[in-house]
């Protein structure tokens, strides 16, 4: 945890932005994976966590937001619940690090809401949909519906800028992160499995007592952008596509993506692709200042997409009209990134469009323009992800093949060759700055000589 | 996946059992960590695999107990859902391989339940409780305790025998249980925390394509029973208790204790506790057999152990009288054992008084026995783990002697030396025979000299 006066200052904050209400913050409850008691790793709400710091289940606060008072809700432990699952310190010790000094038990939380404005946001876990329901006696259907857009809005005016505290914690989530990559590289053989990739990957978090920030993609079908299955065997002259990040202690996160060749070097073909991904990623870096739009900076790594799809003759045309209409979308579907911070989609429970596009832009309804999750205008202290991809996606071609979609620009024909190519993504998380932008964590290898000798060192 | 034999046969029996009505099975969705779509590693409720085999999110079946017809409802991939998470064969063709030949779009699932009696199972998951609420316009609040009682005694009537196929799935979960046993004593050292043996543990898993099958309890602090935290280094002269197990492809689980040195070799205070367990373990393993009762089996294990404690001058008097009051609890505080198969404790969630002591048990009250979860008279087919423990936790000591409790059996000065003792137990998983008992999987080291045997070959 940081210093109670962290919390305490965000706090106060969020009450003021408020002004007045009962601000109602429902921490995580434990959740069963096939029955009850049998239970996924607990993970706290990361609002709770921001505001309250406390990494425990069975936990609610209110914020008094005319007065700035805050009182944790939660029930000490029983002995049985020590007997089985061990003493805790209590929940009045653990608010006070926090710099509370109300607490009351869990039973008190439904006569403490009664009267005057609750404020609160919309769950994503259905338990939580459950306890607002009980609670504010809100019909089920309408629960997300009624959650107060004034505290998402406060609430994301605060976390979107990140504090030197917090990136010190990001960069400690980036630089285990860092570790599970390498582990990644220097694992890798032909004849492996995805999966025994993933045991080597998650191993790194798990031994360093935190989680990975969510589930790895570790998969030859990197066309397949969230690909979470790890049964395939690796195959010389695949490539392996490993998108992972850790945790941090304090559940903040890291996020990265290497390509690399299963048998430790790229063929001409993948050379070509990897240099392309790679300089649409170094272009948007290049880009990442104050002032910026995201957007801007996306369409910049699409054009450098598309100029190298021209060059190995899958695309053809004026590339400037191509990414206009959205033709290298059938290579580049996804956007450039996403705000990175306590989760790895920062906010993401808080709505994308707030958070990523703010009161004044739209999300483009274009397909691959409208997967794109931060467009705004970028702010010192803004933490985002640069992780441009290029995808032969073999339903996706034959759909458009079909269609005859963007054909002035497209060269499907050209195109049969590469079905079996898979996918190859480049990411690293990002600071802006007041000039620029700074990269978190250490460097690691990614240029195809880097990535090489990284390889080749280890096989 | 069995053929689609085994999957018509279950549900043809279920329909018969029932008679009449609509049998309605919620299979699992995706859940989400920090928002909804970063998700958890994806679980299918163990009563749809049962009945319906198809480990996918998103689904839901109706059987039709008077006809015997079954539904599956569910809704086909977009190309959206293909370029994010990849292609997956149709609902139907996934139906067609459990023997289904009906299946319809979710938004068809409420209109089929219009009409004649719904049996429904009570939900684990809030988002199950939150469908059932709008299906059936059932009150939240209401929603488990009007779930089906005679689907759930239906249920747990063929979920409790394990067929042969269904035993060679439980062997290959136990045999990856096996192996990430012994690779946690092949790599334990001093120095190492526990967080590292949990990831040299799940990498097994993990390494295998599946997953644990309930979050692995590796501590040095084996006096808690679920100890779930992996922060301690490990200290020469601690004992390492590691409770883990894996699941099969089709979502068997095995489930298996061994407690060993940390620095090879057990002292001799060890030696006396572990040699108390095992000999509780044996002479619970050797009285298994159709028609004897858990309850006795655990029984006999408590025996053991307060005999054990006698030994070592830590009890006193007669311990017949001291197992039936209950004092051998303060050291071996939970049950014998509880049923295993599709969950590790199998069908936890249809209730642990039908699954463990039917119609004609009741659960003891006693602090101890209260905890044991299986106690009905045994047959053949069932599966179940064999796991007496002895533990000191330092605060149910203290409270007990603060009251003076069982003081005409316990030698509480003598166990103030034992406070930081930590806790021992072993288990393995057995199949009730139509003569006694097989251990399910090979064998894995468990008496001293075998543990310590691998532990030196290691070190």
């Amino acid at each position: 945890m940081f210093a109670p006066s962290t919390y305490i200052a965000r706090r106060a904050k969020l009450a003021q932005s408020l002004g007045s209400g009962k601000l109602l913050f429902l921490g995580n409850d434990e959740t069963g994976i096939n029955y009850a008691a049998n239970t996924y790793h607990f993970r706290q709400d990361s609002n709770f966590l921001y505001f309250f710091g406390i990494d425990r289940a069975g936990l609610a606060a209110i914020i008094d937001a005319a007065s700035g008072e805050a009182t944790v809700y939660g029930d000490e432990l029983t002995m049985d619940d020590i007997v089985w699952t061990g003493p805790l310190p209590s929940i009045a010790e653990q608010a006070a690090q926090t710099g509370i000094t109300r607490t009351a038990p869990m039973s008190a939380l439904a006569d403490a809401l009664k009267g005057g404005d609750v404020h609160y946001l919309p769950p994503y876990r259905p338990a939580n949909t459950i306890k607002i329901h009980h609670l504010l006696q809100v019909p089920v259907a309408e629960v997300k519906a009624r959650a107060s857009q004034a505290l998402i809005l406060a609430i994301i005016q605060q976390r979107q800028y990140k504090s030197a505290e917090e990136i010190v914690e990001i960069e400690t989530a980036v630089n285990i992160t860092n570790q599970l990559h390498i582990q990644a590289m220097l694992c890798a053989r032909p004849g492996m499995t995805e999966a025994q990739v993933h045991a080597a990957v998650e191993g790194v978090a798990l031994s360093h007592h935190t989680s990975l920030s969510f589930p790895a993609i570790i998969t030859v079908d990197g066309q397949t952008l969230h690909n979470h299955s790890h049964k395939n065997s690796m195959k010389p002259g695949q490539l392996l596509l490993v998108d992972a990040g850790a945790e941090s202690h304090m559940r903040y996160a890291g996020d990265m993506t290497r390509t690399f060749p299963v048998s430790g070097k790229f063929d001409a073909r993948q050379r070509d692709v990897y240099q392309t991904v790679l300089n649409a990623q170094m272009a948007a870096i290049h880009a990442l200042k104050p002032g910026t739009t995201y957007k801007e900076c996306h369409l910049i790594a699409a054009r450098q997409v598309a100029e190298g799809m021209k060059a190995m003759g899958l695309m053809h045309g004026n590339m400037e009209d191509a990414v206009a209409a959205g033709a290298h979308a059938l290579f580049y579907q996804h956007g450039l990134g996403h705000m990175m911070g306590l989760d790895v989609h920062d906010m993401e429970d808080l709505g994308e469009q707030h958070v990523g596009y703010g009161p004044d832009m739209q999300r483009s309804t274009q397909f691959g323009l409208g997967f794109l999750r931060l467009a705004r205008k970028l702010e010192p202290g803004f933490v985002l992800t640069v992780e441009p991809g290029i995808y032969f996606i073999p339903e996706l071609i034959d759909q458009w093949r079909a269609e005859g979609r963007f054909k002035e620009f497209v060269n499907y024909a050209a195109l049969e060759g590469f079905k079996n190519f898979g996918g190859i993504r480049i990411e690293d998380d990002y600071l802006i700055t007041e000039t620029g932008a700074r990269l978190l964590g250490g460097p690691v290898a990614k240029t195809i000589a880097d990535v090489e000798a990284l390889r080749a060192g280890s096989m």
